[in-house]
């Protein structure tokens, strides 16, 4: 007969840009999210979660006529009765659902509606260092209130929760810009057309990068940038690109000095007039509550998401410095951001329907928090008891039922007891504090060992052989004494 | 100019299978996840988080000839640069991500590896009344551990888990059977073939429903089902037939009597003493962590999963009883299995790792605790502070700071203020205990009103319209106690 062919063994690898999240990479996050979640309760915001896959339909993108819409998200399509079903894709973030999710239950939710929701999101892009197709979100948005009241409370949630997962006054700054500021600045600009306005819309976005001198190029005739190459500029006049720097540069630290730079960019134009009124009413109900510009200021130069909102735009920045890669000190930076967007359900009900709200990098946040030393501790590992005699594995069980019942993380070894040298490694890898022995002459004499493998591991590192030998790290105590003295050892290294 | 068509709108849907969850909804489950991995930690079990999306090749479909390999799972191929790229999928369970993360980290990874996984599995799936497309998972294996010590410990696991989130001990019981067992049973029948076999393992998984005289009738000549039409038999003699009923018949209550019957029940078997024996290690480790018969027994008659699974296998029933859809009276039933599969990464490595590890029912379990109105109450409304006078929002926006940073969940009105009816319409469809009102006159005489709702509610509901006139449910309070005597109304109805 012959030799079937074997069918290859499948690869044990996550998808491209995919990845795995163990242990403490997960309990930490939870925990971040969890501590978010309480403060987002307390002002009143309701959780949401909607399922990972919606209809593309809901989700906005074009149903092109190629085989697969699936440029930028994960989408398929549904195989009906008829060999033709709806197209299916993985959400890409938490504000299209929210949408969908708003026009289909308007008659039962409230109006106005505030939700938070936190889950993962996926891309359909390229992955690089870092940057994976599926990430976590964490969002809370007001949908029908049109007051501005609902972004300056939008401001003061996310004060708090930066506060709330344990970055300390001081250690971070929200700034906060509007849209119509912008409207009215480029409103005195007299531009010719939208490819003008659009490639000033594109400069602005370049403040953080290029400075007041570098707009100015940009806006003007070009410039060359950090690489050598020439970049052509938006061909403005000085006195056409004037009001884009004003704004840009108006931030006078104090509030009404920036109000009244801001009033004279917009110069005559009803929208930017209103745009410095809604910022001001912003600053004034913070400072109500107490939010002084030591937490939230007016800034015109935040830049990010200006071409996207409608209205108010935010943006959480931690300040604290950082070493980057080349050992450099820079500022850690944003960790949030969000603002007013008001065409959330139109698409789905032809009703406009104002929204604002802000979404959180969870995985900035962590690392921040992690750079901070404010991430909960790694978990400690499990106090390990060993098998000496594997026929007693009853005993052992009952050691680790006591240690457990007393609240502390303990496991037996279930591994092959044969090499007790294994069983040591074992208690390594798990990072335990503490490892339990008893052999048979520790049965007859009612006491167990206790070795504290963290003082094992210092003694290990520093000491000389001699010393090692002694290793007095390791010591008798009754039977009867097991949890106390356990818990004595993990009560030092808390 | 021609008049453009407009695009159809979107319809504002869920896809046909998948449903929002909202408030307490989301709460309730998370605390109950998370009080589940607290027990899962102290086990020593590491959390894992994978991601929802794994190659069709890990997940251990064939890719077929056909376009798209999506049966049972949602699938789609990736675009390379070649037009060919992987199929990737949804996972459909967190059993098979394990398998593949094992595999792959495996060098990094301790043995035994204690881990648990909770998230959204999804399911390419008719959808029914109750079932979705999405759900979430909560699972807990020990992987690379051959001995039962490792089954025992799921089992208490189990069992202190259930007691946890709130199933008292006497309202659930784990039962425990072998495949091994098993195994030994059909060893002593003689069977002429593998599809009698089979079939004789199907017959089992019927002893639920029909009972010993029924799996009688259908191992022998076959029976007339409850909507009369007749089920063929296995076509096995009655002395065939015995050792299968004595397996199934053989728990006795007591645990000595239970395994001499099934050690009787599999004859000279060598796997079907192994099984027993190993029946025997499990409960006597059990016992001695405490564990009786009271909360983790052996039970033959556990037939779920037997045809899966390689050696034990364990359920979680609970036991209390409810009222199904035509007002009887049922138990509960099954909220969590498991047992041992030995062959969970010989895929991807071709060698075989031992495995065992249970899945709880998220949803199943959380409608338990929602049954025995253990389930964390829905969550209170918010404080709802009304804006009388829309030019004060900032005094507004204070009280309700106040309110916050005294751990209330408070909120104002972010709609339109106008009309004060719907304010308390508003306040109505939140669940808010209070409303807080303060017009001109209130404000000129240093005052707040308070309208306790749920008072009010009450009387609304039972008062006449002269009680419901003089509105005790309503009364004011000094601005300055604002705080205070809110927290008193929401103390009465913690």
């Amino acid at each position: 007969m012959a030799k079937q062919k074997k069918a290859p063994r499948p690869k044990a690898q996550t998808p491209k840009g995919f990845r795995d999240y163990f242990g403490s990479e997960v309990t930490q996050r939870n925990d971040m999210l969890q501590k978010i979640a309480e403060v987002y309760h307390r002002y009143g915001f309701d959780a949401l979660e909607s399922a990972g896959v919606e209809t593309v339909e809901a989700l906005g993108k074009f149903l092109p006529d190629v085989d697969r819409p699936n440029e930028g998200v994960f989408a398929w399509q549904e195989s009906d009765e008829d060999g033709a079903g709806d197209w299916l894709a993985l959400r890409y973030d938490l504000t299209a659902p929210l949408a969908r999710v708003y026009a289909q239950h308007r008659n039962d939710l409230p109006t106005p509606y505030r939700r938070y929701a936190m889950g993962p999101v996926w891309r359909n892009e390229k992955p690089g260092p870092g940057r994976y197709r599926q990430f976590y979100q964490c969002d809370a948005d007001t949908v029908g209130a049109a007051s501005v009241a609902a972004d300056a409370e939008i401001c003061a949630l996310l004060a708090d929760t930066l506060e709330q997962v344990g970055i300390p006054r001081g250690d971070y700054l929200i700034r906060v810009n509007n849209r119509k500021v912008l409207n009215g600045v480029l409103e005195c600009m007299a531009l010719d057309n939208v490819a003008q306005r659009d490639a000033v819309l594109r400069t602005i976005d370049k403040f953080d990068k290029v400075g007041e001198v570098g707009v100015r190029e940009l806006l003007g005739k070009g410039r060359l940038d950090a690489s050598g190459a020439y970049i052509d500029g938006v061909g403005l006049s000085q006195e056409q690109a004037d009001p884009v720097v004003a704004f840009l540069t108006s931030g006078a630290g104090l509030l009404d000095a920036t109000l009244t730079n801001l009033t004279s960019a917009v110069g005559g134009s009803v929208a930017g007039a209103e745009g410095v009124a809604e910022l001001r009413q912003i600053a004034e109900l913070l400072a109500a509550g107490g939010y002084g510009p030591d937490r939230i200021m007016i800034d015109p130069s935040v830049v990010r998401g200006l071409g996207y909102y409608t209205g108010p735009v935010y943006e959480a920045e931690l300040t604290f410095e950082i070493l980057d890669d080349k050992g450099r000190k820079r500022q850690f930076g944003s960790v949030a951001g969000g603002g007013r967007y008001d065409d959330l359900v139109k698409r789905f009900t032809g009703q406009a329907v104002p929204a604002t709200g802000v979404s959180i990098g969870v995985d900035r946040l962590l690392a921040a928090l992690r750079e901070k030393g404010r991430a909960d501790k790694a978990a400690q590992g499990p106090v390990v008891v060993t098998v000496m005699d594997r026929d007693r594995m009853a005993d052992y069980q009952t050691m680790v039922t006591e240690l457990r019942q007393a609240g502390i993380r303990a496991e037996v070894y279930l591994g092959n007891p044969k090499n007790f040298g294994n069983q040591l490694k074992y208690a390594d890898k798990r990072a335990a504090p503490v490892a339990v022995i008893e052999g048979a002459d520790e049965q007859a004499q009612g006491v167990v060992q206790i070795k504290d493998l963290i003082l094992g591991s210092r003694l290990a590192a520093d000491a000389s052989l001699e010393e090692w030998k002694e290793r007095p790290s390791q010591y008798t105590v009754p039977r009867t004494e097991l949890v106390t003295r356990v818990k004595e050892i993990l009560d030092l290294y808390k």
